[in-house]
């Protein structure tokens, strides 16, 4: 290994902890702020707890730490950041560009799922990743679900993604758009499962630092526009009803992760921490 | 079509309606009976609604009948009949047995997922089915979910599968205990989903008349002895840390179904009703 690819995964793994410390304190400071239902609660705070992955030879390879946070606003908030290494499976590493050869594979990744209170306050999935085999590469992406349709919420959402992609070329937002449509979508139910945002995998466009550029800046529109929603929903009143519909929407969060997401099963394949892995589920789900 | 595989399609139907109906009656009893927790509700009833069956060209190629009840003893409980034909598609046809030359396929079957109010109250499933394609065979099997061990439970539920099984040569049960053992086997929590039971695939000795019997058997079995577990755990009284516990373990057979029932998958594959098919799923689950 090179200087410049020791120092390139350093990079990478600073910006993915230094936006994980950024987006909890801003979440921590939303929960004492609240004003709106559920105010007579603690204001949440995060725990962070190691993880491990083991390798196939039940050796530890790497982990990260998850950061979890149970609120009055956040309901369950999981941010966890990990950085792994080891070897792939024989069947997996087929699928892996730069992997068929040379088994052996480098991660570092940053992953943020929030599930709220309130039903008027959309969920939100972030994640970024850069993966060194004989290859490297970044992935990533953020998409909003609200539990109701809400033109607002999802435009600005939309906006900021572009805002971040724009500096990379006319068609990259465009292009990363669409992808995100197409990868959060339930065929058995032939419905997308929220409002969409940006998805893109395999990023190596032969400018390291264009493509590291790209990733934090999702990151960082991620970081700026996600609270300003929370901060406009999270005093508007709710009913039971509206709670109900909440946990029926979990319902196809759930049937997505667990039956189409890519991210769910190579976690699991890789032997991560099965609770890390987990922390993207709802905390209270209805299949009525 | 023979004149005796017309017969046997409808005398397996058949079988399958008239355990449909005792399940039925014998759960809106127990409703009525119960005299615990919940008892200021309304016993609840079967609503039956039609369900039916779409081929890949779009066309309607048979349904079937989702009965459910929502109750005070039984949270929610499915008991689906369904009677379907059409032709698998390519893939699918290849991994079928008999399908390989000509796709076309003719199953029936009866499928029960029980969730219940009182934690103590085992969650329970159960399913036999008669495919036909170029070959036909019975498939089945029946499970317990306890969410609290108790050995009582189990061993009844085990003792009354064994004697369906009896019948049918002596290495009959402790084969389909095993198979059941592990089928029903959650890999990335490396746990098994409840207390087991038992289950069989491509069940086709030669004799029709004895794996039909077999197949009719597991059936009463069942019948017979889910409600006495049922009617003995219904009146005990449980905490609102039970309910909690319950809802987690309904976590894992919502991972189960999602993940790894090929029920599921076969029933997603061949274009049935969505409902029908998720009306296997938890009413309210928690992970938190």
């Amino acid at each position: 290994m090179t200087d410049t690819d020791q120092d390139r995964k350093q990079r990478a793994r600073d910006c993915f902890e230094s936006l994980r410390d950024r987006l909890c304190a801003t979440f921590e400071q939303i929960e004492l702020e609240h004003t709106g239902q559920l105010r007579d609660r603690a204001a949440g705070k995060f725990v962070r707890t190691l993880t491990t992955r083991h390798d196939e030879d039940g050796g530890e390879a790497g982990g990260g730490v998850m950061s979890v946070m149970k609120g009055r606003v956040f309901e369950k908030v999981g941010v966890n950041v990990s950085t792994v290494d080891g070897k792939l499976s024989a069947d997996f590493a087929k699928t892996v560009p730069g992997a068929e050869q040379d088994p052996r594979f480098w991660a570092t990744s940053i992953s943020v799922i929030a599930h709220m209170q309130n039903p008027h306050v959309p969920a939100v999935h972030m994640n970024t990743r850069y993966m060194v085999t004989t290859e490297s590469w970044f992935g990533g992406g953020a998409d909003l679900t609200p539990m109701f349709p809400n033109e607002e919420d999802a435009s600005n959402f939309h906006a900021a993604m572009q805002r971040a992609c724009d500096p990379h070329g006319p068609e990259t937002y465009a292009k990363y758009k669409k992808w995100c449509d197409e990868y959060f979508y339930l065929p058995h139910r032939k419905e997308p499962r929220g409002a969409g945002g940006v998805f893109f995998d395999r990023l190596d466009s032969g400018d390291w630092e264009k493509d590291f550029a790209l990733v934090r800046d999702v990151g960082l529109a991620f970081a700026d526009v996600y609270p300003q929603i929370v901060r406009r929903r999270m005093g508007q009143p709710w009913t039971d009803a509206d709670r109900h519909h909440q946990l029926v929407r979990r319902g196809r969060y759930v049937e997505f992760n667990l039956m189409w997401d890519r991210g769910t099963l190579f976690g699991l394949k890789t032997g991560h921490n099965i609770d890390a892995i987990l922390v993207s589920m709802p905390p209270e789900v209805r299949w009525p």
